[in-house]
């Protein structure tokens, strides 16, 4: 079975969208990927911090869903990393209310022995040297290194972060951040200066309109799928991230042809994970689902054109 | 051999981009419906007006690429329709410099007789009561009525737009047009009220984020198709509803995958459009370079998943 190891946060999560909202509750990057990633068949850890606030169930419900968390590091006296933000009426913006570091602000990686020779190493969304700390943690160089980031780390660590690229397989990045990193509008343009600065594979990631994905003369799109409600976008990214990297894990194979179904299972899961408030609907989530909607996706993109 | 009817303005655009600025062009929805629709086997006619400002080069042009122009009014010392805009930087938004009706204020189209039995008829963006005279002047009821409107009209002539809406098979439109007409923001749920206004289809265009083809619980996607250079995005939209309408008229079948198909070629040609100033790269596009890029369609969105 192969395994996966993520890298990223976990916290609480504060939220207000048009539809409700919600005191602190189950966040942070790598719950999220870990929960999308459970959908497959793989061993998979956390590498995270949290404080001693932490409750119990939360720790209870990734035990569940088969994620080892020896790398989950639980700080005495201290508090969970905090994120509150409020979402514009069109739910493809955001305002962050508060960002309030608590035990990440000293947070040191550190990889669980039995994680060392993982197949897969998702480094969600965190800071660059955080990330470059668990490449370096590893025994051999993983088959697959994924890597996420915002615009925060190129606006504040743009150094660590052109470091740590070098490093990695694949980057996936919204389509904002991949203009700022490359000032590039185009993002066809944008894809091949990345892939200049080392990752084989770009992911370019549009929110409500889809993700693209590059490798060198090819692309490929994947749309999000049209849904009645969009209840809460967060979590949507690191969903996909989970879907995608969770796929790669189970099925080990990283050639174009099989990314690109790992980009179709990433949105696919990151269309159940905007339904409900939080971590709420992934929870819950079940194969069958899963494979309905996977159908749903054929039939929103699949089509026979015979050419003349 | 098919007949497509065209309705749409034809007229004198000047355009500035951050790439270049033009004169006077050519211009005009059903210019750039006709020479898309003109990629495919059937036979075509504009119903339009012209000022006798209008170059002969043009109507040669037009006549070239097989369209019938008996339906073409050019009125004497009239002026032809002027369009100008500024497209802003990200090529997403463009300010209307300056808008001449000239000889478009008082247009009463006449259909031509052979082209009362049209196949299909494509409104372009007019008047709702222009493009309402058009169905009526039609012998019988046309196979496919395919309409396009803009917010202008929902603003202006809500009530004519609404009557000519309940008449037509399928509506192009964009995302922004759709919200407004419905009050709804998921579009998934704007296609379902508008489908309740009339069209049993309904294609909503995002610009470079695609297009979504609604019937009943169905719904189908095609993304633009990613470039290094968006040069001039002027009369993408109807070049897309002439690749969808001449594929149509061509093939005389409107089933669902089939009007995906149409879709997918409206896409298409509209990714050519794009390349050069108004209708400059409509204008020289052979059937090799048309095919070669539905195989690059074919490429960004085909994918295989075995469901377990």
């Amino acid at each position: 079975m192969g395994k996966l190891l993520i890298v990223g946060t976990v916290a609480f999560d504060a939220i207000e969208t048009p539809f409700g909202k919600t005191d602190k509750i189950l966040g942070g990057a790598a719950t999220f990927i870990g929960l999308a990633a459970s959908q497959f068949n793989l061993e998979s850890a956390i590498v995270s911090v949290v404080g001693e606030d932490f409750p119990q169930e939360y720790l209870d419900l990734l035990t569940r869903k088969n994620i080892d968390l020896t790398g989950l590091q639980v700080i005495k006296g201290g508090k969970t990393f905090f994120w509150s933000g409020k979402y514009h009426n069109d739910l493809n913006s955001r305002d962050t209310l508060s960002t309030e570091l608590n035990v990440l602000a000293d947070f040191e990686p550190i990889v669980p022995e039995n994680f060392k020779d993982a197949d897969v190493v998702m480094l969600g969304n965190l800071h660059p040297s955080t990330q470059m700390s668990v490449i370096n943690q590893m025994q051999e160089r993983p088959k697959l290194i994924v890597l996420d980031t915002m615009n925060f780390w190129m606006d504040n660590a743009l150094e660590e972060l052109m470091e740590v690229i070098k490093h990695i397989d694949v980057i996936t990045i919204n389509d904002e951040e991949a203009r700022q990193l490359t000032n590039e509008y185009s993002l066809v343009k944008a894809a091949e200066k990345i892939q200049q600065m080392g990752p084989k594979f770009v992911v370019i990631k549009k929110g409500e309109h889809g993700a693209l994905l590059f490798h060198k003369s090819k692309v490929f799109f994947a749309p999000a799928l049209p849904l009645k409600e969009v209840f809460d976008p967060t979590g949507a990214g690191d969903t996909f991230a989970g879907g995608f990297t969770g796929y790669l894990t189970e099925s080990k194979n990283a050639s174009f042809s099989n990314l690109k179904r790992a980009v179709i299972h990433g949105s696919n899961l990151a269309s159940f994970c905007v339904e409900k408030f939080g971590t709420e609907r992934m929870t819950d989530l079940n194969k069958k689902e899963v494979n309905n909607r996977l159908i749903q996706f054929r039939e929103l993109t699949q089509f026979d054109i015979e050419l003349q």
